[in-house]
């Protein structure tokens, strides 16, 4: 059914080649500027043009994957708001209301709305990118979340749809998520990947109260405790305590890194998903960005694993892509940056060389 | 010759009216999102709308000024640049090559450069704006920088040129500066107001070496120390350390309040700016956003003291409006966020409360 094998996609994989990167910052500090003044808008272009290879790099398309799942532990009452609310949301995207599209809307970005796993089929909508693997996961707390055929589906439909953009010519990506309770299964692929205990890493998601936090904490300790993922085997990991939006996104970032284009990774459940992506294809760090810290406590945690660190610190607590687009902004700005800036040459300005 | 006089200007400046401060909450927690889920956007989306007095704020307009302008006191040897480059970094904010330029070019704000003191005269150049107030301060090792007079017209200058625009439409307006060694008179600045020693606030500007940083310390001490400019006078302030970019700023930021507008803050010179209108005019700080969080070590002292956080930290170091920029984006983008997102009833998507 798919076009992409995993095995040959994580294969393909390559590290960024450093060739040019003598040559880029070589490029900046003749900017007619003090030396590295642009702090991390410098560190964002170096990176962004050592992905495309040239001293010249040019977004030519940004497009944003809100992947949207539900989920069978959202029965075990540990979000504010209803399951419904995802089938809704979807609709809200489609109709361009919901905050990821205002956001993006602000910054020419294309959002592309991916059924991957909601529970409730859609009518109408051809906007809708449809590639349900289920109606939602299985509640982790009494079985498996996903089988292991379903996660590698929901990681390839990733790859594929990434791939489908970069061959119309879009080069910059962001991830994104839908999914009532996703705060829970993503706290438990970041427990199950660094062997952090639930009480110290749990947030409080969309804004539940003391008791449902414990209740959370519970859910997640106990399901870790029944299915025991390895920490080393990503599959294992999504099968057990996944989500189909988490898995989608490991599957973008990896389309992203195999296209060779930057790609932004959004908040907590995005962090999931590249977290995943990592254990899968270490290679792909190369291409992703942190986009914000969340305000959820276990993204601290997840970026320190990673080891990279995000681009604003807005306090934001949303998801759905809005972090990654204010990043991907910020993105296209480096590239003017390495571009446009005269060096002290062209604009005729002593250099502190000259003194 | 100034149609505004400073007095009638600061007395004419009053706080926002917090009015609309619910209605403007309530707006955004029925927006289809957890509560409070954008974090700080919200904080500039509820500044900017209490600013304009509407539920319904709209950027019309953007405007940097660079205020231009030399310093006697870089004869000391404080900077890694020598003094023409102000000259020649005028003529490069003209052209268009500049770092403030390509940054304002990629978020559609205008950049209007002033010259208000720079020590060589500009031939051509249409698009400059020429308020030369003196060329250049006097080095305030010496004698103080400049005089009353010069003080009061730098300020004025800004106010004007601010209410010019505004009556033109623009009505978000962000500061910027140019001034070879202009980092030593606004540490003097921030010291002479909070009392803080040159040695701890002190940072290395454009780079300097620790040899030129002891000189550079050992100038702003010596000059304290010889005029002993009292801390809760602005302008008494401004003629013994200051300089005439610095003055400019200050009166943007009032003219910016005056014409009830909100005003971006950039760096480290800016924000020495930015502490002189507080004093002149406290009521400013409604009006006032930090754009960023500058790498010389003194910017976050300002902060503190001034007692507003900056939007974004990406490490720079640069000065110009290239902060502001960033920032005014940002607030540009919350205006979207308080108009733009649907609410739960208009996105038909169930909130907590229906739980």
């Amino acid at each position: 059914m798919s076009s992409f094998r995993l095995s040959d996609v994580i294969s393909k994989i390559s590290a960024v080649d450093p060739k040019l990167d003598q040559a880029i910052w070589d490029k900046m500090d003749a900017q007619a500027r003090p030396s590295r003044s642009l702090g991390r808008l410098e560190e964002f272009a170096f990176r962004v043009a050592r992905i495309f290879g040239t001293l010249t790099p040019e977004i030519k398309g940004k497009t944003i994957f809100t992947f949207a799942g539900d989920h069978g532990v959202a029965e075990e009452g540990i979000s504010v708001f209803s399951q419904e609310v995802t089938h809704e949301m979807v609709a809200n995207f489609i109709r361009g209301g919901a905050s990821v599209n205002v956001i993006a809307r602000f910054y020419g970005i294309e959002v592309s709305v991916v059924d991957i796993g909601v529970k409730g089929d859609f009518e109408g909508m051809p906007e809708l990118v449809r590639r349900k693997v289920a109606h939602g996961t299985r509640n982790f707390l009494k079985e498996p979340a996903m089988t292991e055929a379903q996660a590698i589906q929901a990681i390839q439909t990733g790859v594929e749809l990434v791939s489908e953009k970069a061959a119309q010519g879009v080069n910059l990506f962001g991830t994104g998520d839908m999914g009532i309770a996703n705060t829970t299964p993503s706290t438990a692929v970041l427990c199950a990947i660094t062997g952090e205990a639930p009480e110290t890493v749990t947030g409080r998601g969309t804004g539940i109260d003391e008791a449902t936090l414990k209740r959370k904490i519970e859910v997640i300790r106990q399901g870790l405790e029944k299915h025991q993922p390895r920490s080393d085997d990503p599959i294992d990991i999504l099968c057990k305590v996944g989500g189909f939006e988490i898995a989608g996104i490991a599957g973008e970032i990896l389309g992203a890194a195999l296209n060779r284009c930057p790609i932004v990774v959004d908040g907590f459940i995005s962090t999931a998903g590249a977290m995943i992506a990592l254990l899968l294809a270490p290679n792909v760090k190369d291409y992703i960005f942190m986009a914000h810290r969340s305000q959820e406590p276990g993204h601290t945690e997840m970026m320190r694993w990673i080891g990279l660190d995000p681009i604003v610190d807005l306090s934001m607590r949303l998801g759905e892509g809005t972090g990654a687009a204010i990043a991907m902004n910020l993105l296209e700005l480096s590239t003017h940056v390495l571009n446009d800036i005269a060096s002290f040459e062209e604009a005729a300005v002593h250099s502190p060389e000259d003194l």
